[in-house]
């Protein structure tokens, strides 16, 4: 057995008698039941991953993972693709937006190249490098069949290795400049969706260039012609070595039962490849923020999540993720250091 | 000079240097331009409000001030109005919501009396007793025009204590039940806008009884006449002690150079008085979560505010603020710890 269908071969439901026990719980607590919304729905379904997350201290960690695209050759980005190189080493430095987010959060931020299109030398940079960047995804695949596996394992291993050190709340981030194009093409094929409506402006792009980028989507799809029913053609096809990486981390999760942290749209595209793989997935991932980037909004609707944080961010390297830390334990703090109606011998307001 | 006119006679413009100052060290971090959204617009306030907060650590509190309200006769409320004095002491206790998210955050949380309808003996609540709860404000005004500038005065004073003990990030709580009701009356008043619009279900009222909600409102409005022009007298007239408190809190930040945060639909009801008190107010108030009582959002936007964490929650207490501690201080790392473009020897992106 491979390390993909090993991993989704473990991948079960959600614990669901555990959540009916939580919600019994947070509707017993101190407050008109329903009124602490999102922590109550958070707590609830990390009960049905584990009641361990109700009782422990997070070991937490953003698992960043880098590539470059093969599709920037179209002039769809607004920064060339070296930023990506150069941004690997500020992210694996913790200079980066990320980094900056998860120290406060008192995170770990661990980076992986598997498609970085330059020669990272950096001991700080996990190497798992499968090939120097995608293919242009308009005139042939964006990788071979074998290489979006290599790129899934590339995440499960990497997320497999923190949980054996005891992280048990990952997040996901991403570096690629061009990544937002990939993302969009995701969306259009799970969503049968046209691209101008998954399509932003990514770091700022030039409003012109919208129309290109949007039509540069269509001529992937169209002549990669991805088959949605089969989520590792799609990210084979008009994907992306880091979604495939952020793929394989959420699949870890949810195989040994742990939460991971959706980020903004190129992680929701990540999502969308997961849950197409293994559709348990989904409850195990928790997402965080509604990022700026057009087309996020929609790709979590697509995906039935409802982001809570309305940052107007839309910087990616999961810094959107690193900012749901808190929440999240937030949330297990009002599960643990509340008070109870029956506590105060009164019947539930 | 009273304590009231004396803080008002501190409060100055933030400043505008500063925050051009801070908005061109934000634009040279090492993200496009404008990406981390309102992270970005937070820094840049706290600069405008004193350059000292970007460089400490924050020490925070939560000041929540719990009141009764005589218009709890008219029936208007789900829970009866002895859950004021048992929610006061749990809030002290730190087994409320508040005190659940405030110890994730490492926040501290006071609890001031400013006019519960009962003997309150718990050395953990401090005791500023004005009243014991307002009046029926369909029937007269809900208090004083002296009863409430000692309701204002009486947030002051705590604020000050708390800021000369160096707690330099407040965030305002309440507890009254009840007191949606002349939150929605106050908005009414500053927004020149029916009861309806900004009328909700409070703790988990039935749907039928918030017409009658809605009703005597306009009842207590048309009654007292309350002057639009004239904060006090809306205070007063249609207003609540803690509401009054709170309002004095954000007073005394603003006087003092200290940013209070805005918590819910309560919160943002003094947050009106305040700002009508004086207009440079605004620029000290940092808001927080979108409150699922309906007209909370009508109220922000009647202020200007855009809130930024949607949780669905509708709990008061400061516990919406609560959770906008660790927001501020993710902010401020941003600010201090991510890298420069500068640093990294090339153009912004």
């Amino acid at each position: 057995m491979t390390m993909l269908t090993e991993t989704l071969s473990k991948i079960e439901s959600v614990n669901k008698e555990n959540m009916i026990k939580a919600e019994e719980h947070v509707n017993g607590l101190l407050k008109p039941v329903g009124s602490l919304g999102v922590l109550e729905k958070i707590v609830i379904q990390l009960a049905g991953i584990s009641e361990d997350l109700l009782k422990d201290d997070f070991k937490k960690a953003v698992l960043v993972f880098a590539g470059d695209h093969g599709i920037c050759e179209e002039g769809i980005t607004s920064a060339p693709q070296q930023v990506t190189t150069l941004m690997t080493h500020f992210i694996a430095e913790k200079k980066s937006g990320v980094g900056a987010i998860a120290k406060q959060a008192n995170a770990e931020v661990i980076v992986t190249d598997v498609g970085v299109n330059a020669e990272i030398a950096n001991p700080k940079v996990r190497s798992r490098k499968i090939k120097w960047g995608t293919d242009n995804f308009t005139k042939g695949p964006a990788m071979s069949r074998e290489d979006a596996i290599k790129s899934l394992e590339a995440g499960i291993e990497i997320a497999n290795e923190m949980m054996d050190k005891g992280y048990n709340l990952l997040a996901t981030g991403e570096m690629g400049i061009g990544n937002t194009t990939p993302s969009s093409a995701i969306f259009s094929v799970f969503g049968e969706i046209d691209a101008a409506e998954v399509t932003g402006i990514g770091a700022n792009l030039a409003e012109e260039k919208m129309n290109r980028k949007a039509e540069v989507i269509r001529e992937g799809i169209k002549f990669n012609n991805p088959d949605k029913n089969d989520a590792i053609d799609v990210l084979a096809k008009v994907g992306g070595l880091e979604i495939g990486g952020m793929a394989g981390v959420m699949l870890a999760g949810a195989a040994r039962k742990v939460p991971v942290l959706i980020d903004g749209f190129i992680s929701s595209a990540a999502a969308a490849i997961a849950v197409n793989l293994n559709p348990s997935v989904a409850d195990y991932l928790i997402c965080s923020h509604s990022s700026a980037e057009k087309g996020a909004q929609k790709g979590l609707e697509i995906m039935g999540f409802k982001p809570y944080l309305h940052m107007d961010m839309r910087l990616g390297e999961g810094s959107g993720a690193a900012l749901a830390f808190n929440i999240i334990e937030a949330a297990v703090s009002m599960y643990n250091e509340m008070g109870t109606y029956a506590d105060a011998g009164i019947a539930v307001v």
